[in-house]
């Protein structure tokens, strides 16, 4: 099949990678001419605009880093509905705000195309492995054209709902494993002052009501969990200022739907905080280190 | 084995029946006349003070309500202290203030008893049937001389650490449980304005990184876990009023720690709030109800 | 001067009266047919869309509830850009998200016209009186072009910077005075719960570093300040659904900006939720209301 | 008049020395004996406990960093009510939970003796020049026996109420102020993002509902006030730390009162991770420098 492929950076390189390796040609895009290079070192074929790399493809693929970026990729001049075929499948795998998915699929409706928001959960590691979750949102019959091409990418694509509802998932997901990370940051925090051991904390915490993924798989406190971010300073994972986008986006959402929320803004902006404090690009399980005590002299 | 029992109120009386079903002498006291005459009918011996009841206890047994209630009962004139025999172990099981459990445990030490900390997670239902889950605080020797009268009231009994370390697990635990309930009924509400079905996010959330204890066990959406609160009108469980003071407990040993917080105040508040608007005695993950969006007519 | 007004509700409908007063002719368009009758009743002549309000207009002035509205309005079909001549000036008085008035500005550069942005403070008391306070941001010549125009419907004409400017000085304001409102209804209800008098604080607080124009002029607690809406049952002055939109305009700029930001969510949260429990309509300074103490049997 | 002082500290010494140079004899004690050592090159007279420094005295005072010391103090062995004579008034000038104000009263009456609590603000500079502002209470007379030596110390004697009421003022007081510093820091870091000139910004605020005495005499913008802290690195002031404490004391005793709180523990969590990240001896209006935007490279 022939892909065209637009945003072929950090995440989207190993996504073509793969494409490629399942034998599709993939021709790809980036705005950055770097980024395109190393693309084209792995066998994509360069275009020179979004409309270029959608023109005469099977199926488009796009994976950019937010909402304004997808609005330019698909809508701007020289965008992906100005190239595309009619009838053609557009399957954006950004994460952005679910509306936007939303607004681009009306607008390649009414340009005779089709569009899927497919959001990817697992990081550059997953990204490699062909391993990545994959929420979809779109109409049944889409949703499937695309399965055999996301497969290439992700080992567990679901379909969630219409478009938008494979946004909706992921941000809702991330909404509560962002929360939950920081929730069980104060907590070790809390019993790091009290001076309680926190492996026996994190065993008593695995049977009772505070349970999580997120402790039990990305536990913020170094040496809890072995194949943790947490336990080699950090290192990716997901990272801070991916998660602090990601919390963004549902308290942005939020707003538009004049939902009230406070544990999600909370979270948000710590790690937004912690990012300013030069922890954006470690895994955002660091922001146990960041919610550190301050010194025994202060006075309370 | 004859068993002092302070504090036979809705908590406590189910847990001192399991005592006398165990074969069990019960000498009971409560400041509530009511509570004690309740507890009476099940065959508690009733004593005047909480001192009379620790008197010829060969084990003291607390269940109170909060921090100040602890402290009267133990310090206090005629409290347990004044009357606990010498060598004496004395078990508190409410859920309080760890470093009021620490400053009990040294006057029960510089008046010649011992003292662990074993709050209990559970509620009432849990109680009557002698499964509740008991973390506890002290030294070693001691939790096992309680462990035998522990067992008798809860299916799981776990010795954490030093005094107060009971207590430390359970407000920790609290904590993450509290949070996720509040961060589980925003991403519902946001799910809910995008149009999105509960029971797919469910299952796409449940495989992914937002999996928690608590949307598994109580999730705060009616009609997505059949033994849920939520699907029988947020009966508790445990209550907003139980889960907005552990949040307390929480934030107040974070503030006396010196430790920054940000998610733990943010559901701790929003749980007070909706007690405020008569939500207190519904189970905690009725939050998802009060976080209800405004009308569509608002502007955003 | 003819002028093009687009957006007869509420606040515009008092606005455009004093256009008229002062001996201009004003062509009016709204989407809401109502609106536009009830604005035709004081003179205001019917256009049948913005583009045709726009058209022949010397000036184009805009009152629009958000972001949205306003990007319809200009950019959308039969929208003002359409009909504008060359070279006329668009006045903008919505309170919006300021990326979006520089976009239109552009747009509207684009198209040959010019554009300020010059939100408006006081609501429709003030409105009617013509005593708005009008921040205006856009190129000087523009502005004082616009300038005679304003002060037909304000006392305090002030230019704060380049396009979008009076919008940042708009928000960035109600984000402190609506941070004030709730932090003054934090303060009295914790003094209440004291039993202390709130005449006599707010004497003490008004002297101290805790003064704020809020609290002299709209104090949140009845009785306090007489001509308060807190007073009047909390008849607006400015209502709790207009200040959690500046705040949500606030928070959103600032994640935006990548600026961390922690009470600004707090009030705005607080207040939407205030608005999902029915209080929306009333002042926002209700927010004292909406934060009573849960009952006295609540354990803490 | 021979007047005993317990706690020669930093805000102490300076007090003490002002009861001096009106020609009273002081009687000073303090826990760290450097602390006695300073005062007592003052020409204050050493004692070698609370108690002894009472013992004699025509009226106690004591200015002390937190709730636990006044306990200490007052309660404790040797502490100021073992040596204090009958009838005499104690004036308690340290800034601690108002609960904790009413117990030591209750104990001192038990004891014979009577107690006002009487909190200052301005910080050593105002204590240095003897114009500290001293909120009050307790009952009328003994307001008005301690105001001729509360005068040698500050320069506005104001009785608020019953025990308690001047702690409550100035808690209440310094919720506000610091809320609203958080929220100024806030809305000009928008300002900034947008490239708004922050000069121009404080004049249009300065004149709408977002004035406040904060941004009047302590902006937290470097160079925008001349007298403020900001405007020399952020030397105190009023110590980022006290301020995180003052904060505290308010979140806790809403706690105790059972009354829902955003942003007062919003902005206490960010000054005290202010704090832990090495600003705790800043000035408070440092939250302004501490939140700083992330970079522009962070998606959002």
């Amino acid at each position: 099949m022939r892909i065209g492929f637009v945003g072929t950076g950090t995440m989207g390189r190993p996504m073509a990678a793969n494409l490629l390796k399942k034998g599709h040609t993939v021709v790809g895009f980036d705005v950055v001419p770097a980024a395109l290079e190393a693309a084209a070192k792995l066998g994509v074929e360069r275009a020179g605009s979004a409309a270029e790399a959608a023109k005469g493809a099977d199926l488009v693929v796009t994976m950019l880093p937010s909402s304004p970026h997808v609005e330019a990729a698909y809508l701007g001049a020289r965008g992906v509905l100005e190239g595309v075929g009619q009838g053609r499948l557009c399957v954006d795998m950004s994460t952005i705000d679910p509306s936007v998915s939303r607004r681009v699929a009306e607008a390649a409706r009414a340009r005779g195309a089709r569009f899927v928001d497919a959001p990817v959960s697992g990081g550059v590691p997953r990204a490699e492995e062909a391993t990545l979750a994959i929420m979809v949102g779109g109409e049944a019959r889409d949703v499937e054209e695309a399965r055999p091409v996301l497969a290439c990418m992700g080992a567990n694509v679901i379909h969630v709902g219409p478009v938008g509802s494979g946004e909706v998932a992921k941000i809702c997901n991330n909404l509560i494993a962002g929360v939950a990370a920081v929730a069980i940051s104060e907590a070790f925090r809390i019993a790091e002052g009290f001076g309680v051991d926190p492996g026996t904390l994190t065993e008593v915490i695995a049977k009772s009501s505070g349970a999580t993924f997120i402790m039990e798989h990305m536990h913020p406190v170094p040496g809890q969990v072995a194949k943790a971010p947490a336990s080699r300073d950090y290192a990716p994972g997901f990272m801070t200022d991916l998660m602090a986008k990601d919390l963004g986006l549902a308290v942005s959402a939020a707003r538009d739907l004049r939902v009230p929320v406070f544990v999600a803004p909370a979270a948000q902006q710590v790690l937004r905080l912690a990012s300013s404090h030069g922890l954006g690009r470690k895994d955002f399980s660091v922001v146990y280190q960041f919610l550190k005590p301050s010194g025994k002299d202060a006075p309370v």
